[in-house]
């Protein structure tokens, strides 16, 4: 029987609760598949973190490459440990070393969820870049402390990087609604941007086929709440990706529903699942973290996996449970009634 | 008699409509208020780009410099100059050269408008850093059209401009409701916003009285959508703000009511004030600009002039208008007939 090989990193907060969520639907959606998931547990976190000095062991990108995907809840609790060292000690750097450069993330209503809007007619995915750009690192400051203090942060962009995750918009684009948004802000950043809007009008014409448009980033994120509908595949960098994903996180109704995968599209080293919210530390005791979010991250994998049947069973699974008002309203259920929820729907 | 001396830049598109009708109005208050306002008309836009070279003469900033403020419409005619010669020729340089350091920007429901949210009850301020930081204009590119190309863009952040924009943020949150949100990106900009943090942290002891609360940028977005309620002033980086205050306009139902107020706080030198639309060059000989978002930049530029009182009436004359429905739905009334209802309000 075809076996996959899952790794598990539940992290900080929530992040277990959810990630236990997910994985009991994933595997209960193998078994009923003829398929088989076998889960390998990593407790690499801050509490890990306080262990050992490490947020994941030396080899933990050596570890992670020997599975076939990566199931990750949340990481960071700043309290105990600052997000300088976890996130940049676990979740960064995995997007890094696996090149898991698209970052992709679904934006529409499960059925009986309110959002914010009045409109609830969109259906929108988010394709940002996972690698460089705005979040490369690179900078320093000088004058430490003194009235002359100088902080710069440099964004770097190459062309791989840029056309790769175009040519990844473009794709997404032709199996959805033909449409695709590229977002920068060349009015104002004139080298970056610039850039990025050169290497989008060269390869629009490889993909005449795709209806491409350019939006300023301040335009586009005004239009995904004044007319969300009018938008298909959203793709940007890694900061201005990262903001249009918390506001379509927004619009669908909170972070709660709001799942992601970070890939590595050429399929050469792992690709990783976990929901856009973070790890919540202050409602982690309560149990009513919504593992929706977990759970759709579970059917990004199975699809991504090649489980396309199992990927639908559980999107079905999960719009049956919200569509009777079951993990609709924040702190409205526990986390485990959701999940039992979704199991029961599985069936 | 009181006079002050005002330059009018109508600019592009739409901006010479909107121009005249706050124009119109700022005259017409003065008239009923006691104090003079004289108007220079300053033609210089895009087409003075075509017969001319430049956006403005050689000589625009000292020209400018002579004024008490400056009132503009709208800068920008894309299928006729290039953004980077329209915006870096005129709008950029006049902010920067006039230390215009705080963009404030109010983002609230007029009465009788209909936003996008379900929710209503919001009144935010906004306050961009306008002269630094990720428009710096710094970065270039290597290796340029070949595969191995890279594009930079650097951001510059010094501390006497955070300090100032920050000081400023928490000089509104006391005459407001003692409440400030410090936008960054810190967990993944690791110099510049940790830098911001250090300055805010700094700055909120000396403000022992204003209740001030990190936010990163990807959650306030969500925040703006998810609880506006829950924001008072918000104060953020040049790009920060950008995207916070199209993302303001649109849940206050849209650009045609943004007003805002390029401000040096100094008073050093001339501040600025103009809608946060753009020149919209496709509808402009529609006559349907909404010449809202114009007229409150104009009761900003009374309140700035120390006119309080005029400001007062310019704005009550707008509720009373918006109230009545007019000016409150995209083209349904011309530029013309709510300029005129705004003019019989003011009686
Ligand atoms: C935690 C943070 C560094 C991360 C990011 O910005 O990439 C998060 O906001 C996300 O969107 O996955
Ligand atoms: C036109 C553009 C350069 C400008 C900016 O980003 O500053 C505009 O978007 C604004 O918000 O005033």
């Amino acid at each position: 029987m075809k076996t996959y090989s899952i790794a598990l990193v539940p992290g900080d907060g929530i992040g277990p609760a959810v990630t236990d969520a997910a994985w009991q639907v994933v595997e209960t959606v193998a078994r009923g598949s003829g398929f088989v998931v076998e889960g390998a547990r990593l407790p690499w976190s801050c509490d890990h973190y306080l262990e050992t000095g490490a947020m994941m062991p030396d080899d933990g990108i050596a570890v992670l490459r020997e599975h076939d995907a990566i199931l990750l809840g949340a990481v960071g609790w700043p309290a105990k440990v600052p997000d300088s060292i976890s996130l940049h000690g676990l979740l960064l750097p995995i997007r890094k070393a696996f090149r898991q450069y698209a970052n992709i993330r679904p934006h529409r209503l499960l059925p009986g969820v309110e959002g914010p809007l009045r409109k609830s007619e969109f259906d929108i995915l988010c394709v940002r870049e996972n690698t460089e750009g705005e979040y490369s690192g690179a900078g320093g400051r000088v004058h430490q402390g003194s009235e002359d203090e100088v902080a710069v942060e440099t964004a770097i962009f190459t062309r791989k990087g840029v056309e790769r995750i175009l040519r990844f918009g473009f794709e997404q684009a032709r199996r959805r609604r033909g449409k695709l948004a590229s977002v920068t802000k060349s009015n104002a950043q004139r080298h970056s941007m610039v850039f990025w809007d050169e290497v989008a009008r060269d390869l629009a014409r490889e993909y005449a086929d795709v209806e491409v448009t350019s939006y300023h980033i301040d335009a586009i994120a005004a239009r995904m709440v004044m007319a969300p509908e009018t938008l298909d595949v959203v793709v940007a960098s890694n900061l201005f990706g990262d903001v249009l994903t918390d506001l379509g996180a927004a619009i669908q109704g909170g972070l709660g529903f709001a799942a992601s995968a970070n890939l590595n599209p050429d399929r050469t080293t792992p690709s990783m699942f976990e929901p856009v919210h973070g790890s919540a530390p202050d409602i982690a005791h309560l149990g009513v973290a919504n593992p929706i979010a977990a759970i759709w991250s579970g059917a990004m994998m199975l699809d991504h996996l090649g489980q396309t049947d199992a990927a639908d069973r559980v999107m079905g699974a999960i719009e049956t449970v919200t569509a009777r008002g079951i993990g609709t309203i924040p702190g409205k259920h526990k986390t485990d009634e959701i999940t039992r929820a979704v199991l029961a729907a599985l069936d």
